[in-house]
C-alpha cells in the first residue's frame, strides 16, 4: 500500500476566476481524482490549513509527498520545510510538480537554493520526448506526447545534474528543457516534472497523469537497509 | 510474473572434485533453488547444450537472464552472444556474476571489451557495504555483509562508469572493489554483482541470494514506450 | 602539444558536386584548417589510404582522434577498428561527429551498437542549448546557438546515458536531441556531438568550431595513473 | 592565473599542543606551502578573522576556495556561507578537506544538510585507490596510495551520488570510503576529498598534495556561457 499525500498551496484557484474553472476542486483535486488506482491511498494538504497540513503524524503516514506551489512558496514556514526534508532523508519519496522548483523544499534538496529558469506564458505547444524508454516512469507511455498549451521552460535550468534523465521537452518558441529529472537524498528519491501551469488542464490528460502516477510508485520507499553514522570501536567484530 | 532463466558455464562442477562438492547440482542449480519465490518462473540453461540452451524461443520466454561464466568464455559462440545483446537491447533484464566481468556478453554490452581487474584466491574476508542505500537491489540487507572466504577482486575494474554504485566491497588484503553496478543498454537493464568464486559456498548465503533476487526484480522489464528509429517525414502530424 | 588527428571517411566530397563545393578539401580539411591553434598539430587521414591512414604509428602519434563517417562505415576494416579502440583505452582522446553515431568505433565503444536515432532532411534549424555551462567544452559560447540548415536528429538516441550531457539540440519541426555527450572508456575520454551532415556548411561555422576545439582539449589524454591489472600477491606489500 | 585562497578554521592547532606541533604555521600555513605553483597565486583566510577571511572582495579575486574545518562549523555565519555559496553558484572552484563534510557550506550545496559517516580515531592505515584513471585530478599519481595513519571515516557517506567517484578509501578496520568526489551546483565545480585529521601530518604527504593540486586546476572557472534567466519574450528571435 503507497500512502500519498497531494500538497498544494492552493492559492490560485481561490482568487483566479480562469484558474478555479479550471480546477474548481483545485489542482490537487485534480490530482487525488486522477492518481487514484489499486494498492494506494491518496490524502491532501493545502497551504492555509494549520502546519500547512503537514503534521507530524501526516508525514510519517506519507510514503509520497507530491508538490505544487507557485506565489506563496514563502508563506511555508521554514519549520515545516525542515520536517519535510527530514522525511525525505528518512525515506519520503517526493514528486515536485512544475513551478515548485521554486519551492523552499526543492531548492534546499537541490543545494543550488535558486532552480532558475527561462519561462514565458505564450500558450505554447509543448511536446515531451522520452529520452530513457528503460525508466520505470516511462512505463505505459508512448514514445512522446503534447500538450496543446503550456507554459514555456527553457534552459538553463539550475539544478544539479540528474542522476537519470526521463523527459526533454521541445517549445514551439525555440526552447527545450530538462524535464523529468531523478534525485537521490538520503534515503529518499525525489522526481521533478515540468508540466502543470495552473492556467492550463494539464493534470488532466492522462499522459501527465500516468508519469505521476508511475513516478509515485517509483518513489516509494522500500524495505532499505538501516544505516547507522557516528562513532564507530575498534576493531570491529564480523558482520553477521 | 517474473520469467527468470539461469545461464551456467558448468564446467567446474563437472571437472573438479571440490567444486563439485560444494555445487553438487551445479551453480544454476543452487541459484534456482535460492532465488525461487512467488510471482516469478525458474528456468536454467548450460554451455554444452544445443545453441547453449539460449535458443531464440528460450529467449523470448526470458524477462531477466543470470549469467556465471569463468574458464570457458570463449567456448560461447558469437552468433548466441549476438542474439543475448539484442534482447538486452528489447528490454531483458541481464544479471552478470563474479567472473562474468570477463564474458562476451559484459564485455560487448560495456563498449570496454576488457573487462579487467585485479585478483587473488587466498581465503580472503570480503565485506560489502552498501553505498546507496535508497536502490531496490539493497532492500532487506543489513548496511553491510561478510563473507567469510572469498575470492578477491581489486581495482581498477575496468569498466564505464556505473549509472548507480550499490555495493564497495573491502577485502582483508588491501583492496577495495565497486561490486554492485548498474547500467542501462538499450531497454535493457544490466546488473554487474562481484561476489561467486565456484570454490566458496557463496550462492548458498542469503544476503548474496537476497542481492540477486532484488537485481531480478529491479531488471525486469516494464511497460515500456515502443520507441521508433529512422527516417521521419516533414512537417511531424500533431502528437496524440 | 596536443597532436589531432581528423580521420573523414571523404566520400561524400568526391562523387557528389554539392557537397565537393561546400567542402572542397574535404570535411577534414575545413576542419584541420578551423581547429588551428597554439599548443596542438594537426594531421589528418581518410578511408582509401593504406590502412585507412590510421597506422599503428600514426595512432601512437595522437593524442585526440576526430572522426567523422556515413556512408562507407562498413569499408572500415575491423582490424584498424580494433586499433582505434585499443588506443582509446590506452587514452587517447575521441571526439565523434554527426554520422559517424553509426560508425563502427563508436558503437563498439558505446555497447549499445545501435546508435539508432530519428533523422530528416529538410533544411529545419536547429538551435543547439548549453545544459551543463560550466563543462569546459562550454567555454567561450554563448548559452545557445543557432544552424540556420541543418539535417533533423531525434531522440530516442539509442546510447547509455551519457557521463555528462553538455548540449540538447531544438529542431524546426519538432524534435529534441541530447546533441553533446561525454564518456570514459578505459583512459581515453570520448565526446559526441551532433552537427555536421555533409550537405550544409556547418564545419565553417565559429560556434561549432569552438565547440570541437574545447573537446579536443578537454580529451586530450594527462598523466594518469598507470594501472595494472592481474594476479596480485598476498599479502600486499605497503605501497609508497 | 588561478587564485586559491586557502580557508582553515584555525582553533585546533592553536588549542591543542599535538596538533601545532604537527602544523605549526597551522593546516592553511601548511597547504599553502604545499600548493605553491607557476600560474597560481595562494592566500589565506581563517575563522578569527574579520568575515572569517572571506570578504566580498577577497571572494570575488579567488577563483579556486579551499576548505579545513572541524570543530567550530557553527561559528561560521550564516552570511558568509550565503555569500561562499553564491560565489560557488556564480563558478568559483570549491575543494572540501576531511571534517569539512559538516561544514555549513558543503551540507548547503549538498542539499542532504547531513554529510553524515562512520569515525574511528585509531591510528589506522589508509589506502586510496583510484578509480578513474582517465580524470583530471588523479594525474601525476600512482594507482594506489597509502597513509600509514589516519581518521577512518566510512560508509555509508550521506551525500547525493557524484557526478563523478576519483577515489574509493581502504581502511585496516573493515570500512571502505568513497574518498574523492566531484559535484557541480550552477556554474561551480566542487571536489570533496577524505584525507586529513588534524592529528596527522597528511597535508605534508605529496601525494594528497598533488591531488589537492589537481583538484584546484580541475575547478578553476573558464571562460563559461552567460546564462540568463527569467521572463523572456516570444517569438525569440533568431540567436547569432
Amino acid at each position: 500500500m503507497v500512502r500519498i499525500t497531494i500538497w498544494n498551496e492552493f492559492v490560485h484557484e481561490t482568487s483566479n476566476e480562469k484558474v478555479k474553472a479550471i480546477y474548481p476542486r483545485g489542482i490537487h483535486g485534480a490530482l487525488a481524482e486522477g492518481l487514484r488506482g489499486e494498492g494506494r491511498t491518496l490524502r491532501t494538504a493545502t497551504l492555509r490549513e494549520p502546519e500547512h497540513g503537514l503534521t507530524e503524524e501526516a508525514l510519517r503516514d506519507t510514503d509520497v509527498l507530491v508538490w505544487w506551489g507557485h506565489m506563496a512558496h514563502e508563506e511555508v514556514s521554514d519549520a515545516i520545510v525542515d520536517r519535510v526534508h527530514a522525511r525525505v532523508l528518512e525515506g519520503m519519496g517526493l514528486i515536485v510538480l512544475h513551478s515548485a522548483h521554486g519551492s523552499k523544499i526543492f531548492r534546499k534538496l537541490m543545494g543550488t537554493q535558486t532552480g532558475r529558469l527561462k519561462w514565458r506564458e505564450a500558450d505554447e505547444k509543448e511536446r515531451l520526448w522520452v529520452v530513457k524508454p528503460s525508466h520505470p516512469i516511462a512505463r505505459g507511455l508512448p514514445e512522446a506526447f503534447e500538450l496543446e498549451r503550456e507554459e514555456m521552460y527553457g534552459e538553463h535550468f539550475d539544478v544539479p545534474d540528474p542522476e537519470e534523465l526521463v523527459f526533454v521537452s521541445w517549445f514551439q518558441g525555440g526552447e527545450v528543457f530538462r524535464s523529468g529529472l531523478t534525485y537521490t537524498r538520503g534515503k529518499g528519491r525525489v522526481f521533478y516534472f515540468r508540466p502543470g501551469h495552473e492556467s492550463y488542464p494539464t493534470y488532466y490528460d492522462p499522459h501527465v497523469l500516468r508519469v505521476i502516477s508511475n513516478a509515485c510508485d517509483w518513489a516509494a520507499p522500500g524495505d532499505s537497509p538501516d544505516v547507522s553514522y557516528g562513532h564507530v570501536p575498534s576493531p570491529m567484530e564480523p558482520i553477521r
